[in-house]
């Protein structure tokens, strides 16, 4: 779809000399892909090296001086030279005074360093007007022109016009800048490409520990529980039917675990009487990680939906089927239609289907092309209203499937629960405070409060 | 995905004052929320406020001053108040002559006043440059920094360079700006948080109304008459049977009321042999929530795909077939593979894969980050050729479905034809008269007319 | 979704006559449709014309005037007629000089004339400034206001300043402008329009023509072997069987060609000891086009998950087992379980139900909205590890599902292999190959090579 078409435009070098020299300190890999994108978008450019031996992989139109020559030919500079060589930076000083500088190095470790690089060479050349620019692009994407990843360079700076002058090279190498601020903003910026994925680090590791414990509990009570009493061998349990255990289990969980903080939040709102209190810091950041939380619980629906589908596939179900066929028929006996097992059958899966159904429409409204054409009150009401009717099916449908099972001592293995019965526990907390607060005496304080309005005024002074 | 990064970033700060001083004016919820996010980017922020005494709700780094002379400090005030108490502005209107005002206001209602509030704020103030922004970003977004939303803030306003002054403080705060013409648009910009989902409501109530008649339709020759003629009790099809009739039959029809408008569009347009003659108002709006009526579509259609597939599952689909079985073999018979009932179910199987199939691409298509990748003649391809291609697959599996049931009269329960009978009228019509424009005789002068050509142009004069 | 909010906003006109007056040579289609859309977003238009007859298909609020009258009443001159006919415009040299010209023509073919339409322009008119911007854009979407295909309008030309006015205007005009540097670009934004899916070419003729090859495999296999040997007719198998033996075979091959260019690229980096010489022109456009070739096998991945799940609904299906049934109750025997049978069945479903899920993950970072919220590092991860995993498990799925099938005779009619046989090649080579890669003695000197290491490093002079 993306044809990276920008990239691939205006390769050839621009002849009129309209664009302004840029000034590269650097010949390492990524000063020279830099180098030659500026070149393709026109922009004269000239290297400063310790030695002005001239590389075959350095662009062919572009100068290598040393770097006191080659800074004094620029307005801008480019520092495409690791941290630790900073240093001899300071010599330059005078030439660098009231030059842009552009910092574009990463670090190897989050939080290497007490400050950031940019800030450190800010430091350094006290003169220059530093600005953070192009660490989150790749010299390989620059090379290659593969830009799949993200075309967006995070800009930041304390001199306005520095930051816009830099902003404007981004634009003209087919490459969407972002200004996030002032100088400050740079260690966030140079944090940004070591980040693996945090916001979703919680909930894959939560459902990572969820999915062992009701692993081996369902071996447990399936496969072991089996072998010993009945000395049957359902190993092979392990391939769909424990999985098609597990999946359900954990796509409700989790999907209660996303609405669980806001209910959680209502009732400290209430208690406190204000909304201009931090919550706790747990709560602030499980709240952060709900939708990654409500995307890693779709994955396990979709699972088991998959696991559900393939059943009458099964080698085993076949199986058991046709066995059961032959017997009854080798009996002379047929098993009349139980209406009860019908609607039970049928509502379960009506439930299921409507349940997913909806779940898959709010995992498209969280895509950000989709939410950033939503409004706050449309975004609010498809988040809310609909994530709870979500919530409502998934756990009727859990709770039709037991079916009248819950009383029966048979599913009580070792005393052990049905994994599923485990599985409400989280949900029906959740759905039952949520009807509580829906009841007025709470929820028009609860409004109140969320527009502003507090119980115990406090003015300072 | 979305790791909200450039809210996190640049959260300390700024002390370089090189950013200009905002004043804001009321200190509701609001105004805070914007002033806590203003300090956090850098910016001096002044509190005007009828009360100068220091809520401790207000952020610590901004001062509170009485309102004429908070307005001194800064050349953009931020109006955030309510518009009934815009009127005390006008006894301000000497110091804020020529100053920016930014109109951040909302209303309850959809034109709620004959013209926007920034409007009014205008002529209240006649002297200062009004600009409309932040009023699609709620409170609670900027001061919790979760905005999943929309980072998109509509500007709009006469004066292109106090304009394009808010337009910059939007940016540094981490969020979009769009510039959205004069200040004749902030009418539709107030309007904009207080929609629900505006081009939905059409799509939306159409599919609930025909949900409706379809169902009792179903329901009166599907349960009603078992019940009546054999006394039988099917009510158990109102879980799954009867959705899995409805689902097909909206997906078909909403499908074809796509490409409806379109085809009368040509035929009106070959009429009037001119393309500039504006369409009737109810076609021109029908067009304009094609693609909504589309998505309602295809989510019925997914409906259907998982409710057919559940089908093996259902314990009454079991029963009936093992009750099938064991009759046969207690009768010691076979029934032979009829060739003709494989084609018919293999066929119209596999045509409704393939409908489904290309009904999904064009679904995913026609996301937004996705139909800005594609070149106008790509979209055009995509959403005419493979969309007629789509009903027509989904027609023809209706079609077969049917097989040869069309003309047997026992398909026709208390005269009422079966409902899938009545689905295929209208995609027929579409296909129909759509294969007649296809033909050279009709198409030339159509596309003729399409580029601008008349039949009987006309000049004024 | 998107709900257009920028057409529909500002349509009234701007009284205010801030805007500068914007004249449109040409009145054709796109002339008009331009006009019209500039005189709502308030811009005074003057029409330039051969007769200055005014059609009433002219905007009202626009004057017409002849080509030198309108020409002088702007500063920015759109030229709205055909490439054909700018010959006319050297008489105007003298007025046009200094004035902004924009280019907003297309052409018919790709490459139609050997410089681009605005290149010509600027020869024509040497003392004018030359911009192209508008042809992705469509006279009809410019009319109708629903502009679902693209907002996006591509800038270049030499002049900056030039430029940045017209930049202005496709943002008044509710468009994206993207600037694409100097009038070098033209040439490739003159060709995008015309452009089907240049990326998609390629992937979409190699599946078409192993689509063929494999169903002609199929046929001779399972259909002409069964009637000339066996007299039977299974030519139903043309339906629903012999699609589903297709797809997973496409979907294992092409995924497996996705990963095959990058191996061939690191045993090419490893043979030169450097990254820096450039890659066949083969490799380089296979390695472009890896996305579309990921894409189009998820679509075939799905196809066969459609055509699995559909597998116990089939007429066939369901006589081929009533009919074991019934012929093992007649004979009173009843097959025993066979435990390798299930570990085999439950597995290769497991296998697969994972791989597509992990397809379909693949497939969703691929959105652009997506991926252009994940960093670098991220989406090497989601693509390189993920994307290895997905053909791992697809590949071990297919070998799973061949079980001890692969030295029976059987599987050998008319001594040709089963068509999955085949499809296991590619995959295969490519795991073998990447699995040496992973060697440390390989691994460590490739890493050293791509971060810019060279074995025979080059210097020119």
């Amino acid at each position: 779809m993306n044809k990276n078409s920008s990239n691939i435009m205006a390769l050839a070098p621009n002849t009129s000399n309209k664009r302004e020299t840029i000034c590269i300190f650097g010949t390492g890999d990524f000063g020279r892909a830099l180098g030659h994108k500026m070149i393709q978008s026109g922009y004269p450019v000239v290297f400063g090296s310790r030695s002005t031996q001239k590389s075959s992989l350095i662009p062919k139109d572009a100068e290598v001086l040393s770097h006191a020559e080659a800074a004094q030919k620029a307005a801008i500079i480019i520092i495409a030279i690791q941290r630790q060589h900073y240093n001899f930076l300071t010599s330059l000083a005078e030439i660098l005074h009231g030059k842009v500088l552009v910092d574009v190095s990463n670090n190897l470790k989050i939080n290497q360093y007490p400050e950031s690089n940019a800030e450190y060479l800010a430091q350094l050349v006290p003169g220059a007007k530093v600005v953070k620019a192009f660490n989150t692009v790749s010299a390989w994407a620059l090379q290659s022109g593969t830009l799949d990843a993200s075309r967006q360079v995070f800009v930041c700076g304390d001199d306005m016009e520095a930051k816009q002058r830099v902003m404007d090279i981004v634009r003209a190498l087919g490459l969407t800048p972002l200004d996030h601020g002032s100088l400050l903003a740079a260690q966030e910026i140079e944090n940004y490409p070591l980040q693996l994925f945090p916001m979703w680090k919680f909930p894959i590791l939560l459902s990572l520990c969820l999915t062992a414990f009701f692993f081996f509990y369902c071996l447990i009570r399936d496969v072991i529980y089996s072998y010993v009493y009945d000395n049957k061998d359902f190993s092979f349990f392990i391939a769909i039917s424990i999985p098609n255990r597990i999946c359900p289990i954990l796509a409700l969980i989790l999907l209660a675990l996303v609405y669980l903080p806001g209910v959680l939040a209502a009732i400290i709102q209430l208690y406190r009487g204000t909304k201009y209190r931090r919550f706790p810091d747990w709560l602030d950041k499980w709240m952060l990680c709900r939708k990654q939380l409500g995307l890693v619980a779709l994955a396990f629906a979709s699972l088991h939906v998959l696991y559900t589908l393939v059943i009458p596939i099964r080698y085993f179900v076949r199986w058991r089927m046709s066995s059961q066929i032959i017997s009854q028929a080798l009996n002379n006996k047929t098993e009349p239609l139980n209406n009860t097992y019908v609607w039970l059958s049928d509502s379960y899966l009506a439930l299921g289907i409507l349940g997913f159904f909806l779940f898959v429409l709010l995992g498209i409204t969280s895509l950000p092309s989709v939410s950033n054409n939503v409004n706050w009150r449309e975004f609010r009401f498809v988040q809310s209203k609909l994530g709870y009717l979500t919530l409502i099916l998934c756990t009727a449908h859990t709770l039709v499937y037991g079916g009248n099972r819950f009383l029966s001592p048979s599913s009580y293995r070792w005393y052990l629960p049905n994994a599923y019965m485990l599985s409400l526990i989280v949900p029906c907390i959740v759905l039952v405070v949520k009807f509580v607060l829906i009841f007025p005496c709470l929820d028009k304080p609860l409004t109140r409060i969320r527009q502003g309005w507090e119980r115990n005024p406090q003015y300072s002074e």
